[in-house]
């Protein structure tokens, strides 16, 4: 078979998405404490056969920038406000048939026994759907709501999160495929020799399970990452079965899928198990100025202050104490580098200043648009997917839920014509729209550690 | 007005009720991993116009009874395997308009962060229809499933209990309930001055806030509790707008009643503002004969070992060790007594043995059965309304979902023609339905102290 294109889509349970603007622009919905709202996004979505709704996720309202809550509060930045995802996805469970449901959850502020459970009930729920981006966590405001002064160092945060992903491995495994029996005549209900403890004592965590979820449609969520850092590559090159990435270039993005698909191959693993998704926002016009005129209305709405805020929370470093208008290249900016560093590359490239930095940050977190006639996005498209810097896309909404409607009704069938993308679900589970294979429960440290 | 009785369904998101029978009825559902099986009964709830849904939990496999996993696996006993009911309560707040839906969350292993932010989202969901039963955890199993040798001691945990409240309160305080603007021309997103850090330091926790979710439709989840030893009362008394009671005898529930609501009364609070809701198995027949053979074909189907696996967990003690023909009085049983109290009572005055009381265990963890026509069930609703013993009763399934079929279809209506109980919801929230004012989010400790 050839090979296929997938497609995702970018939320936060919020008003915004990467865009700090798409609050602002006046076709988008304001009511996102609701559950209205995210299920006309996930119904577009499954109507246009996407492979997963996706929720980032972040575990406090901005500080870093200036040490002050009040500004991102007021520009209404990313983060300022957010309801809890796992809840709002399992709501999605019950609206929805096909789409894949993937959330973002920490494995530096809660027990892998939790998480554990929360995957194994939401695939359970949404019958294979489930869907886990890895994250470590960003900054110590994050720390601070739950009762840490600093953050975990970066390296220990991922040390701790391999062997979070292990106990959760674990866990998963602790009911057998075939464990439950429920014969009512009997009164046998589950085949106890099919169901273990876990007796884990590690340097983080020690657990004893089983977990009390018997095992799920999928056996496990799909593993989702997106580190940037060479120690967050190697992390997404182990465990990862999809990754999210942030890069405006062409080039930037052809050099992230080489280099994380040969770190794959190194642990052992076959490169097409590993599905790269670049990030891009879609403006899709009947013509190409039609789309560009939606993209500089958007753009304009960008305030650079609410960006910079963002890229103090993505780097938690503040910026609030630099000139705005210098440029980024004497700044030197300790901790989490990953998307600084294509900060500071943009604005060497493009003599960009801090202001400038700010505003493409607030426009969507230096995602590239993707902008034109449905035939051009679809150009676009194809020539990542065929071109090495893509296995799929996830779509970041300018407005929400217009861009996904926008997409879903001239981009996708642009899309389909041309074979590359599918014109009807074929599997039920995630796992079958990304074209995986059974999951192993099998942590892939030890995966990794026979192959070195 | 007259006074209104209230009503509640229970769940686990489970096989079982507490009728560790109950997935052996014929009728009964099996496919508890679903969400289809919670739909069909939140339906039946709502159109039979009950208050709320309730889901209890455990959050380990029990592991007490003889120190092995695998008898209570085999029978299929209370808790061997339950879905995290968060998700669970989540996807029905999709699929149901007026019903409250309460969920259990432990005090004891989580970060009150965490627990704040899942039950304000829950709150937004669901349009002001989320509960909390508040627990402590009963045993040294779920301790170890995260990662700690021994469960915190009974007092202990309730103090925890206490100052987790009080950072809950705190955090959904720290959005005022206009604090967001969402101006799209101005670009204001919130009022800074409406939102604010809570900065709470105490024995147990510490954080920062403010919470990511903004002031919820009720502005906080109606406090549920279910505390029976003296500790436990108290701080039930204090906090709670509704109470769980578990009480085979009329007495036993008309003394708990005066107990609490004295105990409130003590703390300063209007006892009206408590509403006890004493739970029973509905055994409902077209005529009394039929209600009894139903009651009697379940009560049969009702294994003692089961029942026991269960009263181990709830006591944290290991009653494999006894004589199951013997009698309960000589047994000293240390820890967490309340349950095992009203098992020994009934042992002593009905001459009962440990395999009797662990048959009536497994037939619903010691609950009265109401059992007749729609009458005779309606008459022992009345009186015990009226007489003193309680202000609502929950329901508590013998096969699911059967048994809320059989009361809404045939009870409820009784009950309307009576004037005891709703005809239709007449307002939106939990709150609502419950008769309870607007929220307050002193925490109680403060309002007890000004008091005392
Ligand atoms: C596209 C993308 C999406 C991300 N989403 C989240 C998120 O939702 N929550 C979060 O805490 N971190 C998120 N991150 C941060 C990373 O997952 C990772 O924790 C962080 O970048 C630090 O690791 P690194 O130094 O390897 O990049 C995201 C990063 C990228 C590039
Ligand atoms: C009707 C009822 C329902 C309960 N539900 C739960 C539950 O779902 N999960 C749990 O951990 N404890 C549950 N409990 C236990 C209590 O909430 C409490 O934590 C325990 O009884 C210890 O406190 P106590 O000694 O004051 O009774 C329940 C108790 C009763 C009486």
């Amino acid at each position: 078979m050839s090979r296929e294109l997938h497609l995702a889509g970018f939320l936060i349970a919020s008003h915004v998405t990467h865009s700090h603007a798409a609050w602002r622009h006046p076709a988008s919905e304001t009511d996102y404490l609701g559950p209205g709202y995210y299920q006309r996004v996930a119904r577009t979505l499954e109507r246009g056969k996407f492979d997963f709704l996706f929720f980032a996720d972040l575990l406090a309202t901005p500080v870093r920038y200036g040490n002050d809550i009040r500004v991102p509060l007021q520009s209404g930045t990313q983060a300022s406000a957010t309801l809890d995802p796992s809840l709002v996805a399992a709501g999605l469970a019950n609206v929805t048939d096909r789409i894949g449901l993937a959330i973002t959850k920490s494995t530096t502020y809660f027990h892998p026994y939790e998480v554990a459970r929360i995957f194994a009930t939401l695939d359970h729920l949404s019958g294979g759907r489930a869907g886990w981006n890895v994250v470590t966590s960003l900054n110590q405001a994050e720390a601070q709501n739950f009762g840490a002064q600093d953050h975990l160092g970066h390296d220990e945060r991922y040390e701790r999160a391999q062997e979070f992903l292990e106990v959760a491995y674990k866990l998963w495994g602790s009911w057998d495929t075939d464990a439950l029996v429920r014969d009512k005549v009997s009164g046998v209900f589950a085949d106890p020799d099919k169901v273990r403890t876990v007796d884990h004592e590690g340097t983080w965590f020690k657990t004893r399970g089983p977990l009390t979820v018997p095992h799920s449609p999928q056996s496990r969520p799909v593993i989702i990452q997106a580190g940037s850092s060479p120690v967050g590559k190697d992390f997404a090159a182990r465990w990862a079965e999809a990754i999210f990435e942030i890069d405006p270039t062409p080039e930037g993005r052809r050099a992230y899928y080489d280099d994380v698909k040969s770190r794959a191959v190194n642990f052992g693993r076959n490169p097409d198990d590993i599905k790269i998704f670049p990030s891009f926002v879609p403006f899709v016009g009947e013509t190409e100025s039609i789309a560009r005129e939606k993209q500089a209305f958007h753009n304009e709405l960008a305030d650079p202050i609410s960006g910079l805020i963002t890229l103090s929370v993505h780097t938690d470093h503040d910026f609030s104490r630099y000139d705005l208008d210098a440029p980024l290249e004497d700044l030197v900016v300790p901790g989490t580098q990953g998307l600084f560093d294509v900060a500071r590359r943009l604005s060497a490239s493009e003599n960009l200043t801090l202001r400038d930095i700010g505003k493409l940050y607030a426009q969507g977190v230096l995602l590239p648009q993707f902008v034109g006639t449905a035939e051009q996005v679809a150009d676009q498209i194809e020539a990542g997917f065929t071109g090495g810097e893509a296995d799929g896309y996830i779509l970041s909404a300018a407005q929400a839920p217009g861009t996904f409607h926008d997409f879903v009704d001239f981009v996708v069938p642009e899309l389909q014509r041309r074979g590359l993308f599918r014109t009807e679900y074929t599997g039920s589970t995630l796992r079958d729209h990304l074209g995986l294979g059974p999951a192993s429960l099998t942590p892939a440290a030890r995966r990794a550690s026979v192959v070195a």
